[in-house]
């Protein structure tokens, strides 16, 4: 699976939450990560080069930070010429069909202010709908947003889980399943392993771990299904 | 009351929908059409006078083509350096508490879609929920918005009603009642009789005959009240 994430930030070496996840990201041959304001610092975004993107790819992330309830003007103006009658939604418009889109948003203010009585009143469900509306229309399947708040009063093991919950974000398969969780995990740790070169006993003892509880919960499944 | 039309459209010259209300608009003394995009052609705001444009204004509008469930880019950009902390929000941020604040949008696709089952699945009402917030955290009070639906498509007759509306969403009180729907329609016979420079009978006629129709309410409801 590819996965492009498109991030919109006028200012993006300033942020330091935002580089912290997308260094990450960098390091991962199956994401491209896409900075539109450095992209084009003039504005002049190229839509047939931003289409190809699109569709070599198989997930397609926005991630901002939230201004305003919405995205910073430079995506604005991106979906409102690349994502074009044609070849986003229309008569054979199909381009985006299929493919997979969610949002990676970082918010300033706490996550119980976006309710009725709080300082933001609605939450970031109803907030997202336009672009709720735009994957409707475009045929992208909506995944769950990953929403971070106010990173930075986080604690390192709190900056820690997010950041594990990001890589899910832009490389675990969409099913939600606990299986698909564990699978993913067991990728990881096998990457580990391969990058210390060496037989990590730690990480192989993880991995076994986790495959047998695996294999025990699927003999379970079998019996309870053949009840 | 003084009323701030702030438009956003890329090509406004080229919007014959646009240009039709914005018309009227500009003919009226109690009124500032204020283009981001011919104002700004590079894009640099002047924030400080933004600021006081909308200080001295009561009731501020956006007016704009809904291009992908919001507004063009640069609205968006006016929103994020404009409505600063300090100044619409925030310690001390309540220049705009306590003025007026709606939405005139211009969509192209028909009302009925906008609803489960339809092409855009979700209503205004839930697309537009970043403005009602941004109105709720600015203390700005929300109107109900001005929603254009397919003008290209409308008999001559149902553009002049829309522009009717359009004059009320832009000069006539907000408090809703018939009483002043009625005092807002005697006032726009009596300007149209002054520009006629001699006395129109039919004029005249029609302000006598809506002047007597609400005494003999207005009395019929302090019988009512008296009983």
């Amino acid at each position: 699976m590819k996965t492009l994430v498109i991030v919109s930030h006028p200012d993006l070496l300033e942020s330091s939450s935002q580089q912290f996840f997308l260094n990450w990201a960098k390091g991962n041959t199956d994401i491209t990560v896409h900075h539109l304001e450095d992209t084009y610092p003039d504005g002049n975004i190229n839509v047939k080069k931003e289409q190809s993107l699109l569709v070599e790819h198989d997930r397609i992330l926005f991630q901002f930070p939230f201004y305003w309830y919405s995205s910073p003007p430079l995506l604005k103006y991106w979906q409102d010429i690349v994502l074009e009658d044609g070849f986003a939604y229309g008569v054979r418009g199909r381009a985006l069909a299929g493919k997979e889109f969610g949002l990676i948003i970082m918010v300033g203010v706490k996550e119980s202010e976006y309710q009725a009585g709080g300082t933001e009143r609605f939450s970031i469900n109803e907030l997202t709908k336009p672009y709720q509306a735009m994957a409707y229309k475009t045929g992208l399947t909506y995944m769950k947003p990953f929403v971070i708040f106010q990173f930075l009063y986080m604690t390192e093991e709190e900056k820690m889980d997010t950041l594990i919950r990001y890589q899910q974000m832009l490389t675990m398969e969409n099913d939600g399943s606990l299986a698909t969780k564990e699978q993913w995990m067991i990728e990881q740790l096998e990457k580990m392993s391969e990058e210390a070169g060496n037989d990590n006993e730690i990480l192989t003892y993880a991995i076994a771990h986790i495959t047998e509880n695996r294999d025990t919960m699927n003999e379970l499944k079998l019996v309870l299904d053949g009840m």
